[in-house]
């Protein structure tokens, strides 16, 4: 389903672009290491020695290749008519700087209303999408496209609405679900086979 | 889509479940109310002269008759095989008390692994949403459910999963839904047209 | 002194009812666990490996059996004219739904009005009692009474004022007490002695 | 019951010493003013026009006469053998400058332990009282003491124990209160009558 | 002394690098308005009504026209050897993309180390400032340098040292800056005739 | 060039000035400790275990002996014309308390305006200086002089502005710095060779 190419590149900024949800820094900065004793799970994460950070730990570069573990910073690479479909983060704001190509980006505000707010992005342009909201970009051109994006916690998450929905381990009912989407059951049990 | 009765009773009690999005509290509390000019827009609500707070404002009562007004507090009702369907608050929180009935309630992970974690409730059960996530409650008894729901936001938000990816204002790009949900793009423009 | 039982049921649901005082979730959820190292003091808690949540961990009911470790949630049984003494949580606001019963309850505002705010709650009534003020409650019935709190901090604390003023150790200046509740000083060392 | 002189002094520094309650500055500073409109009630002041600030903003000695409305500096004088009675601050942390004179300063810790930490201060002494606990301050010398006061919050309340408990207005249930407090109910409604 | 040009573009996306110093949103986005009264300074910005809100609000170009009004994103020109003197946010981590040309970046770490981390920056690479800390850009190339910036708070504030040391207004006694700077009397009043 | 003597003395009262920047407290409070395995570093302290903490955790006294380890509370000894040169707390509001002697102090506000904000202390002034403005002390008297200072982190960050543009470590490029601070290049390598 994700035709692009998500490079997500490991940048030790922690709070680099500190969240309303991160911790407060206590320090000039925290370049986040990973902890190594797996068996014991702290709401964020271990610093660097300070005196040990290098240059490279506030660096970021779309002409990296890819790397999938950095949740902060990501470059995005879009194949023609590629997309990253609708998702929201819960604990982050996403700022994202077109590169090159163009991109139909859009989200919807929250309930009564639903309007989708979208603006088709060309190179050099920039767009924010709010915490919590869904969101989507979508190649509408016939060349690659490449962005970068910030996101304003350590640990934004990412919830894939159609994943989330059809494709939760073990399934949501499916009665319910073909209620709630106004679909045929046949149609949702299609849907989460496939996802 | 909703077939049960979403009962907002106004409770004046804007800070009373202090969430991490709402202003701190800066007197003994803060009795939310309507600034009549409606030009203008703050981030978050003006307060009642605190002398003039009076019991009620802090006081909700499951026996109240259904305001739709108050985001903090809530009575649901749900009729037979009534459904809250997927969606999440984007700023709080949500704690839920049964009061009567049973409810199948459950709520899906984030990003990779979609865990679905649910339960079926019954009376005097009490059940934690957290921030964010995808999650609904599903009557799955024969008989009418009451339910008490509490939102650590002064404004939590709602977004309905399925209202704000089929039913936004103007609609999304169809063959973008249709590729993202694995669907024909005959079924994204009927359920389009429905919601 | 305290005729009520105080049921406090275990619920790893740490920053479920996200408070001022809590430090910002940096994942979907964090399920306390309890640090073996004792020797060690951190400003919260570890939490729970995510992948191992369980509906459980979200879960409470006042069907079950008392268990006085958990801060967040609590069951509270009221004998007939039992009470929960005057007392402030300096770290949490407390959300009271009252599922079986009649209880007065109430709080005072701080300086320089002390405004008793109270009201007299029956089944399906809820009450909020902001953080850090001296409240409670009072089984006005003949019957026993039952009811859930929700409290917004992992830590909330509870202060007895009776207890802390008249019962701490070592024991505060009984000629400083005295004057400071125009008391006589034998009286003060009379409650000092029973507290 | 005060023997002692309470003078706070206006000290428009309202951010100043932010706190964890306080909004966050947007300015450099934010110097509080009284907004003329006294129907509306905001969370937290007014600020002054930045540029309008002067020296004096900033600036607060314990040799300017009293003033009672600032609450985030204040002189305190006691008188021999004056005292401040037991209180809380809901929302700021104290720190006391002793400028002169002895003190016998202490505060309780939470439930259950109850503990006394006490000290008795001397000229150039500093002592915190954490935000939420009781606390006191005593004059054992036969000389006057002066002390200066910094609170962590542009509006950090105080709750005299004694005044809250048997002052409040309307007056707390005597019955309640004498098996709380352990005392005779004669002895409530006495000491209720004096408040 | 600043030979490159500022190009501030009005971006009335206020909340949508949310920081630890600005108040936390209770809507789906604040996109901040004046407010028309002048005279009166609240800490942060009034809100446009969200239904009116439109793609331009979420929306910059580096191709807009310079306005020097906006706080939260920025198009920085630098002409060849242009430079952005030595600053700091007071309010904001700052997050830098390079998108045309080659910069000399870095900042210096915090009391004893005083750690110079410097990098050169070439088109498509990020680099990140933490908050308050002191930085620079100093375009290198013979051509000119293009970059976005974007700011982690509603009003992040920028202290030019150079500016605030020898220009402030009144200017700040010379003998004091000639010792503290380690320079001449004479060399000092210079200084603060230039500036 | 710093003449005064800065006498920084241990006070273990880590979140005694609760800040902004601060972990939020989850109990009564956290008496820092230093947590022995040096290769791990946390944003934040350990705690000492509560029950432990004794008055002495509480308590400072400008008659200590100097102890160059506490960042929250200082004794600062100015020799006669003695100064604390021109620095910026990038985590801290400070407030000062003048107990013997005369003191000029003064900061800066942020750009554009640089408006120096002065005033000549005696004995008994409070000052306060707004978190990450350039601030400076100055003893004008012939006579010694003694303050306290309190500031508003348990990790507020010192950046000595002359150091840091000057004598950091490798040196900033002499020629940025040169057109920055608009000396000659020469002035600037001997300026770097004394810091």
């Amino acid at each position: 389903m994700k035709s692009f190419l998500l490079a997500f590149v490991l940048l030790a900024l922690a709070s680099s672009l500190a969240s309303a949800f991160d911790p407060r820094p206590l320090q000039d900065f925290c370049v986040a290491i990973d902890e190594p004793k797996s068996a014991v799970f702290l709401n964020g994460k271990f610093c660097k020695d300070p005196k040990l950070a290098k240059a490279g730990d506030f660096y970021f570069s779309v002409k990296m290749p890819g790397d999938t573990n950095n949740p902060v910073a990501a470059r995005i690479d879009f194949a023609p008519y590629g997309q990253n479909p609708p998702h929201t983060h819960p604990r982050a704001t996403e700022i994202l700087v077109l590169l090159e190509g163009t991109l139909l980006v859009g989200f919807v505000t929250s309930n009564p209303n639903h309007t989708l707010i979208s603006k088709v992005l060309n190179k050099g342009d920039v767009f924010v999408f709010a915490i919590g909201l869904i969101h989507f970009q979508f190649n509408i051109g016939k060349a690659n496209a490449l962005a970068f994006a910030g996101l304003s916690s350590q640990n934004p998450g990412v919830i894939t609405i159609a994943d989330a929905v059809f494709g939760s381990n073990p399934p949501i009912n499916p009665d319910f679900l073909a209620k709630a989407f106004q679909l045929n059951v046949k149609v949702v049990k299609d849907l989460q086979a496939k996802f």
